[in-house]
This record gives structure tokens, sequence and C-alpha cells, in this order.
């Protein structure tokens, strides 16, 4: 979602990352060692890109500390980096992974060597706004919980790593230079957007090795309260700080809204600057305690090789056997879904709750990031599927909100809601976590939870007017055809647990709620469109036309994107429209029809009206299984996985949007990807790669194998299931569960595999 | 301080707010009666006010429940009302009393009958933007923890009382009118400045007899989360809420920046409708503790009688036998000098401190409104006299603040400094605290605090400057005339406690530091002038010119008014001016040069070049003592007290400055002032008051007594304290601690009491 459009196509001339050994098969190597950090953190020439950045952090961290190649990122490099950027500003500890919108950019700490700290003087000009130092490509590297760079004006090699809540940076400096290193409060978001502004914050020495300090800032996120502490290896001898134009030197503190420092350190020894920085959403002691219980010592080389077992156990849970270049952009997908949600309670458990309190859970951890109008539809599925423990965490931290805020996230950064995006989908991850069975989720809670956020009116949800017309009036809530269909998917998963708890009047309720999308459907034009509160269809229409975030029916895209969003009845829609030929023809044509108007910003990595760059179109490759013709599947599914992904920094047709590009990629590679996110069942495509084992949460494996003789084999030709005929183009998750082995003959061309009406995917897998 | 000029000779035409029958001498009565709680509240005309509120609060309480007569306070109305205007907007629970510039008015409380509820409907014009209703001072009353006023539009009748950190509020309506009450969360300061802005707020309705909710806020506190938390006497049967342009009807919750609603209340008890609302600065779970400890029932009268006897016994800490008026101004005064500093900790002890981190007392209470360029002049002394157990949580409040944010408050409001005006003034009020053995005080850790906080450069304070050039350079900090006069006078307290504490290097340091006022002393000119850091005076020079905030070497004054800033060596500057009769010269031209050039907004009250409304003169008449020549302060003192203060509206002749203008009056009504704050010597000018007794700390009774024929013996024939003559021009704390009687021969003719050598004040009184 949200980022400036550019022109995809041109990406294909993107050079390569990789060095020409990662060619060819193998096996045995750690799976980190596939992860190139650096895929989709830049578009090349105009093309888009994922936003992602290359820095070091463990999975789901808190810090995720990497470089920041504009002085304030914004939009075009919301995680802070562009790859075609060549100076950088600093490192860093917080960020967002594939969003279009900025935030976050905590703390940014910059070596430096050249400082004339002696210059300085009351108010003399005082210190770069802002310091940067040019680098190159050529002397960057990074892996997971790992990134380094030459910053080539200073010649001073910088190393980054991370535990979840705090960052270790170490600097080697050329003999004989001056240690400094410039601390900047001042660094953030561009604040020409969403009211940026420092509240106030602070630099205070505990003692010649120590810092500690925070800052208050509003921005996307309404207030974020960020507290570090910070030890160094070296003890600084000298520090000049500016607030403003305002000078100190060698002060013990410093508050205000605009403070940065510079800070130069003994260099008697000769050894690499280190430097340790946690952080806290809640206090100064807090973030000092999550310092000494996670990073204790000074063994950066450790601490690197802990991030990277964190990492590798994590990735490993899915094994793959594949070329190089195919396991580099599963195993770096894979990794760009593990970046977020973020951890965002300390380790004694203290947290800032929605309604601004500190509180402390008695268990578990907290987390927020949750950029659930994308990650509902496949990252979440991935979680409940490889991250159960964290699953529970997730929905217990929606709950939390829920509870001080009255209804569950939209959009939640650092705790908070910005109601980016439209409908409430932290209720088909609840759903789908309560009937997956993620542990420690209190069932009468959750469904407390999603029923009252399905009842009580909060902004792009006047649920009054929902039951009162039985669609979205446009002129009552604009984005009306989008929040009519998905919001429609939400009262279905309400529906579901409504059913599983026994509660038959609240089943029949949003049961008939997840069928309101049939009232905006026109059958003269075929689509769904959008009308006023008097039942007056709005005019003119025209099935072409974008929507960006609001003053049109549609979210992000158009008619045609849309029309496909009934992931709860496919076989309603289908009727709807007119059978299953009229369908099987609307989605020829819907991956056909080159006609492009004036496209939202978002709208990107086309195959016809298909766009794979925003997530509205990211189930319609799968449904020709639903009408009884699963080689188009293949075909379509096999074309997005070959085409709209690579291994270089535009390696993503579009924001990654927190994971869920990279969600799609490895259910899709492995062979199947969740329609409906939460009914249990997985429709299968066209599986790339030719075996995968997935460590289950049941802790049984299920393993996915594609025969292929060349890479043209993209069409099932026959399937088994722990060697048993298997004539279903779906698998149900509850079959996963058990562990075994399915198995895929592959074929360069179509076959009837899965074609006939008992292939077709259920409504319902549990 | 800092308030738009008027011409404060206008309120000579003020219409008296008494009865007539309040004239003539009273004895029996208890003192609350006397207190008016309208003076101060408005100018007359275009003269200058008080800017003081009429409602309802509590002694130092958190919930200051007033009515609000503007939609959006500001300079001319900073406490919110203005007995000018004749509209009133709600009643909000929090405000400042007599500041110029204005901020908090939290939760606004407006009952209504009229408001159409049926016809709201989604985007429909909604709700008017504010509400309001004419009023009339013939229907308003007010006393010591109690309002009234009647609703002239809707016949309602509005009473208010409160409790520490509670509002309770009595609607009485019309028969048979709607019941309706408006909540308004958008209510505040003017939006206008400060950067002022709502960053999100809540209505939660817990049951059909409660509300809960917050907001967070930046103002001039740049960061305020205020809790709370309602209950009703009466179910809610209806409501309406809106955010900006979006409506809710019948809602559980709301939350958003721009939020209000309308609770329309069930009507077949005809009784009046109670609301009781509690605020906390850290939850709302906090805000409901507050609200059942403090007001657990629902008997209004009952605690309007705990309100009024809470005052009664902090107001009859000084008894005085007098004329009814001088009852009422003094009363008053007293009264206002009592509404600040305020309470900022939950019953549970919990506070937000200065680095916004939610933090728990171990005992006493957390308080903030530390006006402290004003109050730390004659306030806080007044405080340590008649509140020694609240000066031990001043001073702790103060040194929470040294704790966390590095150095004492300068101005704190809500917690947090806002750096208003200039000088440390924390530090005389925690040394006099610690010499006068206020309890609870941790004196090593007080001392480090004054220490630090002179020795940290912050904002105003660049101390590197400051000992390097021994004044302050006008080019390196601005307004640096007054502030080098301030900073040698805070300096001396630091050098008294570093005495007390045998810290012998430090009092060198410190002492040395509190003579640099005469490296600003330019003896052609005999005035104290700007300096660059080269050693330039600064020219052209004016001693009548006035600066105001910054961009002159004088604070909202002149160099008239600040010459006599040396309180801490008056006879340093006697010698340096060239001995006393040059000294007594200048003083009678103070008094009598009538030239006004471009005068500052707060100066006001004229007598020559003493303008009474704002504090850098409030000393100044005491000084004629210091040169023998104590009748004229006499003359001055009374003159100021008769012609600067009276029983209206505008019985002020500026800002009272959170109590400063009123603790001048006490102490000088009584006899005698601290010309220097923290020297333990209390300077004798003419008793007004023919009889006051005062609790001293110490639980002794100090009994000053002034017998008069007729109000014109304004003049000192002779004095004996406790029977025995005496002729000194002052008195010392230590003395009074012990009990006495005081007793003053007045009488219409300047007499040579007190004129010999041997009389004059002395420098250090412990």
């Amino acid at each position: 979602m949200k980022m400036k459009q550019e022109n995809y196509l041109l990406a294909a001339i993107a050079f390569m990352l990789v060095p020409l050994s990662a060619f060819g098969k193998t096996e045995e190597k750690r799976v980190t060692s596939y992860v190139n950090p650096f895929i989709g953190t830049g578009a090349v020439a105009s093309s888009l890109s994922g936003n992602n950045y290359p820095g070091a952090t463990v999975p789901f961290g808190m810090v995720q500390l990497s470089p920041d190649t504009s002085e304030a990122p914004d939009w075009g490099d919301a995680s802070g980096y562009d790859y075609n950027k060549t100076k950088i500003y600093g490192f860093s500890h917080t960020r967002l992974s594939g969003t279009g919108a900025a935030d976050l950019f905590d703390v940014l700490l910059m070596p430096t060597t050249n400082n004339e700290m002696s210059e300085l003087h009351y108010h003399a000009p005082v210190m770069k706004t802002a310091y940067n130092a040019s680098f190159s490509h050529e002397q960057e590297s990074a892996r997971p919980g790992y990134y380094q760079v030459k910053l080539l004006d200073t010649n001073i090699n910088a190393e980054l790593t991370a535990s979840t809540r705090a960052g270790f940076h170490r600097y080697s400096f050329p003999e004989g230079a001056k240690h400094q290193l410039v601390f900047d409060l001042v660094h953030s978001r561009d604040k020409g957007g969403w009211g940026t502004r420092i509240i106030n914050s602070q630099f205070k020495m505990v003692d010649e090795y120590s810092i500690q300090g925070y800052r208050v800032i509003t921005g996307w996120a309404k207030l974020r309260k960020v507290y570090f502490y910070a030890q160094f290896s070296q003890p600084i001898r000298e520090n000049v700080m500016t607030d403003g134009y305002t000078f100190y030197r060698n002060n013990s503190v410093v508050n205000g809204s605009h403070i940065r420092g510079v800070f130069e350190f003994d260099t008697q020894a000769d050894a690499p600057l280190l430097v340790k920085l946690a952080l806290s959403p809640v206090s100064v002691e807090n973030a000092k305690e999550n310092l000494e219980k996670e990073i204790p010592g000074w063994d950066f080389d450790a601490t690197v090789a802990v991030a990277e077992n964190t990492w590798e156990q994590e990735l490993g849970k899915i094994k793959i056997e594949a070329e190089a270049i195919q396991k580099q952009i599963f195993y770096t997908a894979l990794y760009h879904t593990f970046i977020q949600p973020n951890t965002l309670s300390d380790v004694n458990g203290e947290f800032m709750a929605a309604d601004y309190s500190t509180r402390r859970l008695k268990q578990g951890v907290h987390y927020s990031t949750f950029s659930l109008w994308d990650t509902y539809r496949g990252a979440h599925p991935l979680y409940t599927l490889l991250q159960p423990e964290r699953t529970g965490d997730f929905v217990n931290s929606m709950i939390s909100q829920y509870e001080t805020y009255g209804y569950l996230p939209i959009w939640q950064l650092w705790g908070q809601d910005n109601y980016c995006m439209i409908g409430n989908h932290s209720i088909p991850v609840i759903v789908d976590a309560v009937f997956k069975n993620a542990p420690g989720i209190d069932v009468e809670k959750a469904y407390e939870a999603v029923k009252q956020s399905s009842l009580i009116p909060h902004p792009g949800s006047p649920f009054t007017a929902w039951e009162q017309f039985k669609y979205m009036p446009e002129n009552i809530q604009t984005q009306s055809v989008s929040i009519t269909l998905e919001m429609a998917y939400d009262d279905w998963c309400v529906a579901q647990l409504a059913k599983k708890m026994g509660k038959e009047d609240d089943y029949k309720r949003f049961d008939a709620r997840s069928q309101y999308y049939r009232n905006l459907y026109n059958p003269k034009s075929t689509f769904f469109q959008g009308k006023d509160d008097k039942g007056n269809w709005m005019e003119p229409f025209d099935p072409f036309k974008y929507g960006a975030n609001g003053g049109y029916p549609f979210t992000e895209g158009n008619a045609w994107q849309y029309f496909w969003y009934v992931p709860q009845d496919v076989y309603g829609l289908i009727n709807l429209v007119g059978g299953e030929e009229v369908f099987a023809k609307k989605l020829d044509d819907f991956f056909t029809l080159d006609h492009q108007g004036d496209l939202n910003h978002n709208a990107s990595g086309f195959i016809g009206q298909y766009a794979h760059g925003n997530e509205p179109s990211h189930h319609a490759a799968y449904l020709y299984n639903y009408v009884g013709k699963p080689w188009k599947t293949q075909f379509y599914v096999s074309k997005i996985l070959n085409e709209m992904y690579n291994n270089t920094s535009s390696g993503y047709a579009g924001n990654d949007d927190c994971g869920e590009m990279s969600a799609w990629y490895v259910f899709s590679a492995i062979g199947f990807y969740p329609v409906n996110p939460a009914n249990g069942v997985y429709v299968i495509g066209s599986p790339l790669i030719e075996n995968a084992s997935i460590t289950m949460p049941s802790g049984k494996t299920f393993i996915v194998r594609a025969k292929k003789s060349s890479p043209k084999d993209i069409y099932i030709q026959s399937v088994t299931l722990n060697g048993n005929k298997y004539e279903q183009t779906f698998i149900r998750h509850e079959d996963m569960m058990k562990g075994g082995v399915i198995e895929f003959e592959m074929g360069s061309e179509p076959s009837q595999w899965g074609a006939k009406k008992e292939g077709r995917p259920i409504d319902w897998g549990f």
C-alpha cells in the first residue's frame, strides 16, 4: 500500500546483487546464508521496489538498526534506506519494513573523525544540521542480524548487530583518527507530514561510559516516548551538544526539542569503538534493564552469532531445496515476513498501552506494527503456521488495544491506531488463530473483542449505517465498495467464531452481514459499484478508474481489482455473476485487459488489470481453481512468482507492506495460498520449489515435493498425498498438521488435474 | 508577568462587588466568609486585573472547577474567566490563577436542555462547535470551595464544588426540561499559540451512570495526559458524540482528536443532576480511585462543607481584626496564594515525572505549577511560614524534576518546565525551606540539586559564560542585566547552603558569583547596563526603556526597576552607587519620575517608575529602611496597600501571578516583607491590619498589633517586641518562631523610629 507510482517494468534492467558462484544447487549451507537483505531496498531507475532495509535486527525485534540514506525519510524511502542513494546520514534504531508511510527512525548515531569541536563557541555556527558520508555498495555487506559499510569520507568501517531491544555498533576508525560519534535526536521522518514534531528530548551523561535519554515525538504514530540507554567501550573525553542554535560543551544534560550531540572518545586504545544502545517505550530505567539483560557483555561477534542463530532457527522452519537464486528470493522473503510485528514491551513486561498509560504484562510479549489490511491476507496465516507462540501474543496485543481503546487495531504502530487503510482485519487474524489453536488466547475475550469491534462504530466503520442499509453508502462512508467487500469478509469471520462458541443469534446476524456484498453488485455492469444512501448507483461508473484512500468507492484499486474480493463465498460470487463460464471469462479478461487509466500510486506489477504490487489482487490468480480451470491458476501464479520477484534491490513489484508481498511468495513458491485467510484451507497454485519441508505447529513435518524436469514444468499433472492420489485443488490446514508428504508431478503442458467438480476448493476446512 | 498592557488607572471606576453591609468591623464570622472569589477576575474598562477565577477548588487542588467565559481562553483571560464577559461556555476542571499565559481547561462540562439529539444523522451538521449560555452577576455567587451561576438561556442553576482531585457538579434543571450535558474534550487554551494540539482523546461509556476517558494534549505544557472518570446521579438514556464532523449515536466509545459528546439523562426523578468527575495524570484507573477515595458519596452540600472547612482551617492560620473590606481583600489574597502549587499525584502516589515516565511517591504529594520568577519573592516565603509540610513536598517535587530532568524548575506546569521567565528561583525556595527546617527534605540531595542547577548550563542559564565573563554578556544570553542580577541572588542562596554544610570551596565559588552584579554597574549612568562579551557597554542606553522577554538586557522592566535587585547585598549596592544619600535620592527619583516610554505590557500599577503590577519592583519600597529613612518605606508601602488593591473584580494592579501579588499584600498588610526571600529576615513596612495573629510552624503564635486612631496613621512611632522597646526595622524569622507580640504605635506623621544605624535590616537572620 501507499507508495508513489513508478514504472515497475524498468526493474528488468536491475543488476544482480549476488555473485555468479551462487548459481547452482546447494543443500548443506545454513539457510541464513541465502538471505540477501538488499533485496527490495531500492527501485532500479524509476521502478518500484519493496521499501525494505538492509540493516540488523533479530526476528520481531524492537530495535531495527540500519543506515538512513536521507536526512528525513518519507514515502519513497519509508524504511530509511534507498539502494540508489550514495550517502548515509547515520544509523537509527527503529523503522518500518516495506510500508509506504515512514515513521520511527529513533536515535541516529553516526561515527565521524572530523568534527571541529574545539572551534565551537556559544552561538557560533555549531554543528552541521546533519552529518553524512558517502558509501559504495562495493564496501557494504549485510546478512541476517549483521550490517557493515565503509564510510568513504572518513574511512570508518561501521558494523551493526542487534538483540530484541538493543543495537550493538562496532566502529573501526582509521589509525590515529579521532573517535567521534554524533548522536542525533532530531532525525525523524520528514517533519512536513503527519504533524511530525518532537515534543521534548534529552541527553544525559550517566558516566564517561554511558549516556541515557529519550525523545517524545508525535508523527504517524500519534505519541511515542522512546527512552534509550547507551554504553561505550571507550570513555568519553569531550562532548558538544546543541539544541537548535544553542550550544553546550561537556554538559551533563541537555533537554530540548532539537538536540544533537558529538561525543569524542579516548583513542589511547586503538581498538574499535563499541556502542550498545537499548530502547524502551516506558522509561530510561527499563532501557537500562533491557540492555543489561540482553547484551551484558562486549563481544560484538558473539552478539552477531546469537542474532544469526536466532534467524537460522526461525527461517529453518521451512527447509527447501532449490537453486541458489530461488533460495535467496525465498529465504529473504521469509526473512522479511519475520521483521515484524515488533516487540513493544520491555524485558520486565512493561509497555505503553493504547490509552498511553504504562501497563505490565503478566506473561508473553507485547507486539505492535500491525499493517493489517496488508498482512491479514498472507503474512498472518504464515505466522499462524510458523509462529504459533507469537501468534498468541500478537492476538493478545490486539486484544489489549480493544480493552483500552474500545476496538481492535486497524493499522497499529507503536501501540496506537493510525486508522491507515480500511476494514477491521484484526478479526480474521484472531479468528484464524483461535481456530488453529494458537496458544495463550482467552477465547471468550477474543470473541468479545471481535464482536464489539464489529458493532461499535469507529473511524472507517460506521456499523449503524452498515446494518441500516446493508451496504456502505458512499455518501456516508467513502471507499464504500472496498469497505463493503472487506467488512462482509470480516463479518463472516465473526460469524464462524460465534458458531463455534454456540452463539446462534450472533452467528445469524454476522452471517447475514457477510452477504451484504451482494447489495453492491450491479448486474448491468457485472461489477460491484458504489451506491448512495437512497440506493442510487454512483454515476458515471468506470471499472478501470482507480480510487486512492478516500473520495471514491474503491481503495487503492479499481472495480476490476475489487470484483474478486469475496473470499468467504467464492461460489456465491460465481453464481452472482452468472455461473462458472462467465466468471472464468471475467478472470481471463482481468488478466489480459491492458487498459490503464489514471492509476493509483499503489497499483503496479500488472498482468492486465491484475496488479501484484498491491494487495487487493493477491488471491485472484487462485480463483481459476474454483471454476475448474486450475491450469490457469498454475499459469498465472507461476508467472507472478517468476516475473514479479527477483533477487535485486528492486526485487518486489511494490511495497513489501510489512512482509505481505513476501508472504505471498513464500506460500505460492511452496505451492498454495490462503485465498480465505481464516477458513483452514490453502488453495493449490503452481509449486516453484521442488522440495519444501515445513515444521508445523504440531511439531510434525509436512513435505511438499514438486518433481520437475525443467523450469518450464509449471503445470500440475498429478498429485499424491501420503502416497494416495489427490485430486483436490486445496489442502486442509488440519491435514498438514498431521504431517506427511504431498507430491506434485509437474509438466510443461496444462493438464486436467483438479478440474473436476470434486476438485474445487471448499469453503470451510475445519 | 506576561499580560497585555492596559491602563490600570481606569480601575478606579470599578464598581463594588460587596454589599454595603460588609462595611464596619467584624470579628466572629468565619474567615472564609470574607473571601470574595470575584476579586481579580476582570479588569474594569481597560484596566488591568489579576487574571483570577471565581470557581471551586480546595487549597492546592488538582481540580479547579470554574466557568470558562470564552471558547478558547488566551492572554487576556488566562484563568478562563473574565468578569466583563456575558456568556459561559461551560465548566472545566483545571486552570491557572493569575498567570498571563493560559493553559489546562480540561474536560469542559455544560448542562443544556435544548440539544436536538434526534435530528442528528451521520454527516448532518451535528453539534454546535461550542455551547454557551448568557449569565448575569446578579445570579452568580462564589465562596471558597463553591461556585453558583444561573444559566439564563436554559434556566439551569449550576453549582460546583471540588475535592483535591475531583469536581462535583449540581445542575438544577427547570421542571419538565430535558437533562442534557455536553462533555467537551476539544475545549482548551487558544490553539493558535504554543503549538497547542490534541494528540488523542477518548470517551468511553463504563455503564449508564459512568463515563471515563482522557485527552493527551500538547500546549504551553509540552505534554499532558489527562485521564478522567465521571459518575452521574441519573442514568444516561441517550448520547451523541462527535469527532470533528463524524457523528456517533449511543456509541460506547469514541476516540479522536476533536471529540465532544451530549448525554441525555433520565428525568423521571425530577431532582438535580449530580456529576462527580475526578482527574489523574496517570490512568483512568487512578482517576476512578481518586474519585472513590475523595468523594465516595453523593452529598453535594457535605462536599461543599468539607471544602469550605478545609479553607477555613488553612486561611485561619492568620487571624486578623479589621474592617470587612480589609478582611475581604486580605483573606481573598491569602486564598489566592493557596490556589497553587497544584497537586499532581494521585491518591495512590503515582504521577507523571518530568521525563514523562510514570513514577510513584513513597510519601507525600507531588506538586506542580511553580511560577517561580514570581512566587519565590513572597508566595514561597509565605508558604514556608504557613504551609511547612507542603513546603517540604514543594521542595521534593522540584528536586524530582532535578533528578530526571537534570536541573530544577524554572516555570513548571503539569510537571514540566516551560522555561518561562529567567533565573533559577527554585534555589531560593529550597534554601529558604532548608534553613527554616521544612520537614521531609533530604538536605544533601537538596544541596546537590541547587548546586548542579547552578553549574549545568541550560536554557536561559549559560553558566560557562557566567563564570568566564563574571557577568552575562547580552550577545551570548539576552535579558542579560536581569539575568545577571537574579542569578547573582540565586548564587548567594547556594553559597549560604554550601556554608551551612561546610562546603567551603563551593561557598567561596558561589559567594564570588553572588557579587557578579557589580560588573554590570556603570558608574557613569549609575545604572546596571548590558555589556557584550568584549566588555563594551551596549549603546544607546535609556534607563526608561523597557525590555520584554528577550532581545534586550531587561526582562519585563527597565533599568530603573532592575536597579534595586540586589537583595543579597543591599549595603553593597548602596556603596556601589555612592552611599546612603545618593541611594536615597535615587529611590526618591524612582518613586517620582513620571516619564514613561514604550512600556512593557507587564508594567502597570505605577508610582513614578515603580510598577507594582510586575514583580521586579516588589521589594523596592522597603529599601528606605536600609538608608535610615523608614518613614518613606512606610509611606510607599501604605500607599501601595491602599491604592493598588481593592475588593472589586479589578482588585489587583496586574496579574496575580499564581498568588505573588496576593502574597505581597498578605505580608505587607501585616507589616513586613521578605526583601531577601531566603535570609531569615522580614523587613518592616507599615502595618495596615491592627491586629494579626499568625500560627507559626513551631505551633506558637506570633501577634502583630498596630494601634491606630485613624486610617491616616500610616507611620510607625514606636515598637515593642514582647513588651520591650524595639528599634530594628526588621524581624528575624527565628524570633517569630518563638511566638510573642510585636506592637506598633502608629501615627499620622513620620517619625524617626528605626532611623538609626542599628535599626537597619541585617543581611542574615539565622
